[in-house]
This record gives C-alpha cells, sequence and structure tokens, in this order.
C-alpha cells in the first residue's frame, strides 16, 4: 500500500557537517500545503550484534554514552566505515570485545529515528563464539567491560532502566521473535 | 557501577538550531587522549503509545517519514511541546487518531541514539478506548490511516520488515515485558 510522497521538496542544502554526520535542512511544501523547512541528520548506517553462547546468554558491555552523559549496558555495535554490514558487524566486535564469531544470522534491518535521521542500523546474531582478547582500539565508544547476561537477567535490568538504549531494545526485540520462530 | 566520565569538555558551541532540533559541536579531550570534536543533535523529548483494545490487539498509523522518504507501520507519537510525557501522550493519541484512553500506564523511558542524539522517549500502554474520529491536524507527520493489529500480525510484519522503526519497535519490546511480567 506504498502512496504518493506528501512532501514537494523545493531545494536542499547541508548546514553542517563533520567526519560523522551532516546536517540536511530542506526547504519543502508541508503536506498541509505551507511552505516550511524540514531539518534532519544524515549519518553512517550502524550495526549491533546479539552475542549468544551455548547456553543463550547474550554479551553486553558497559559503554560511555557521550549525549546521555551516562554509562549503560548495551549490545557491542557502531557505524559503518562504509563496509557491508557483515564486515562491520565482525570488525566492531572484534574492535569492541576481543570476540570472533563462526555463525551470523542476519535478524533484521530497521530504522534508528525515522523522524530526524536517515540512519538504518543492521542487527546480526553472532554464535559459535571464540573468546578473544580485547584489541588496542580507537573506537570512539570506551568499553569499561564485557559480561554475558542469561534472559532473566535481561529482562530484570530492563525492568530497572539499566538496559535503556533503543538500537538495544530492538536488536534484542528482534532476537526474541527470532527464537520464538525456530521452536 | 557508575564510574567517571572519560571525556573532558574543552568548550561547547551550537552549530545549527531550527524550532526542532539543535546541534551540538563540543571540543574534547577523548578517552584515548587526544584532542577533537563530538557533535549530536538535541531535540524535544518525545513519546510513544502502545494502544491496546480489549482482544489485546495494537493500533498502528501508517505514516510518511520524510528522512526515510518511505511509508510506514508506526506507534502513535511524537516530540513533546514541552509538557509532561503524560500529557504529550494524550494530546499525540488525540491528534493523530482521534482515540481517547481511560488507563494509561507507563512501560518504560529509553534513549533513542545514544552516540549522536539527546532524546529520550517514554512510552505509555493506553487501554480503556473511547475511538473517536481523527482530529484535523497541524502535526507534521502525516497519518494516512489507523488500524488494530493481532501480537501474531504484528510479529509477520517485523519479519518481513514492513514494521522496522526502532522506536516503535521498543515500544513493543517493553509492551511484550511488561505483559509477561502480569501473567
Amino acid at each position: 500500500m506504498q502512496q504518493e510522497n506528501p512532501w514537494k521538496t523545493l531545494s536542499k542544502k547541508i548546514v553542517y557537517e563533520n567526519p560523522w554526520i551532516k546536517i540536511h535542512e530542506d526547504k519543502v511544501i508541508q503536506p498541509q500545503g505551507g511552505e516550511g523547512i524540514y531539518g534532519y541528520m544524515e549519518s553512517r548506517d550502524s550495526v549491533q550484534i546479539v552475542v549468544a553462547n551455548e547456553n543463550d546468554e547474550i554479551y553486553f558491555i558497559y559503554t560511555y554514552s557521550y549525549p546521555s552523559a551516562s554509562w549503560n549496558w548495551e549490545l557491542p555495535g557502531g557505524g559503518s566505515d562504509g563496509e557491508e554490514a557483515i564486515e562491520a558487524s565482525k570488525r566492531e566486535l572484534a574492535e569492541e570485545t576481543g570476540i570472533i564469531a563462526r555463525n551470523w544470522t542476519k535478524l533484521g534491518c530497521t530504522r534508528v529515528c525515522n523522524g530526524l535521521m536517515t540512519e538504518h542500523q543492521v542487527t546480526y546474531l553472532a554464535r559459535g563464539l571464540n573468546m578473544g582478547d580485547r584489541a588496542e582500539s580507537d573506537d570512539e565508544k570506551l568499553v569499561s567491560e564485557g559480561r554475558f547476561f542469561s534472559w532473566q537477567q535481561i529482562q530484570e535490568m530492563v525492568a530497572a532502566g539499566e538496559i535503556n538504549d533503543n538500537q538495544t531494545l530492538t536488536s534484542l526485540f528482534l532476537y526474541d521473535h527470532w527464537t520464538k520462530k525456530q521452536e
């Protein structure tokens, strides 16, 4: 049931950019008919990795979010460097955790914030794990610790607000959904 | 296990703003020690509403995302106008769907994109429904249709990529989690 684009774009410009993001401001005719602007962020598409061990426990990292000014438990992941999502996932996983996985399953492709961003997120399930040492990384995201949690523990952490990142929660939803389809 | 902020902020500036977003560029000392910048978007905190009827079906709207240039099934919701999240939820629900709900339950507060945004999202469950007519709305988000879907239908739409918005998927995860705790 795809329909027509209800917006008309009159002109486009980039009002800010740095190596990670571009900010667009388009001049538009709104669906309601008035003239206005639409500002949004373009960023590299990203990956999230659900790392599951043989007991179906999931691996989380404890990282600092600069915009939120807080430490949080999240799934490994990050922005693509322009490579394919599967390659980005393997690289991010190695950089952030040192883990090498033999089996990769794509769980879905979703949109991070569809009102204000262009970014898509691909979620992979990684299994068949070889736990390595975390490499020295220049990643902008500092990881202080990594740990497996059971699904029961994850549910308690979500209820307590200790896991509260949409990108992580979306990937957990896709994983839960995928798991139930296998039963 | 809160720890110290590993970043040092040297200075802050706003490099772009419009009525909906502000783009920040902070000059920082990175965790690894080098000097650099961190750019991120400040936007109004938002709400998402899981509207459930007596058959536990969930209400979705079909809306157009300008940054994604696509029509999508999503939960009702949007940016706060500065009011409390519960008031924003009631207003957004009425504007986008015409529905009035008697019972409201807060399901969680999450972070929309913690690497690039400051935005928090509050998810509410709305029950005890009075289905009204959709008001004429100046909302920037055009809604073409609204419809209830069963959990089974939702799972099929997620698998098919027809529901692929992180904000919606996060709220569905919180709802599923909350529902299981009630059993």
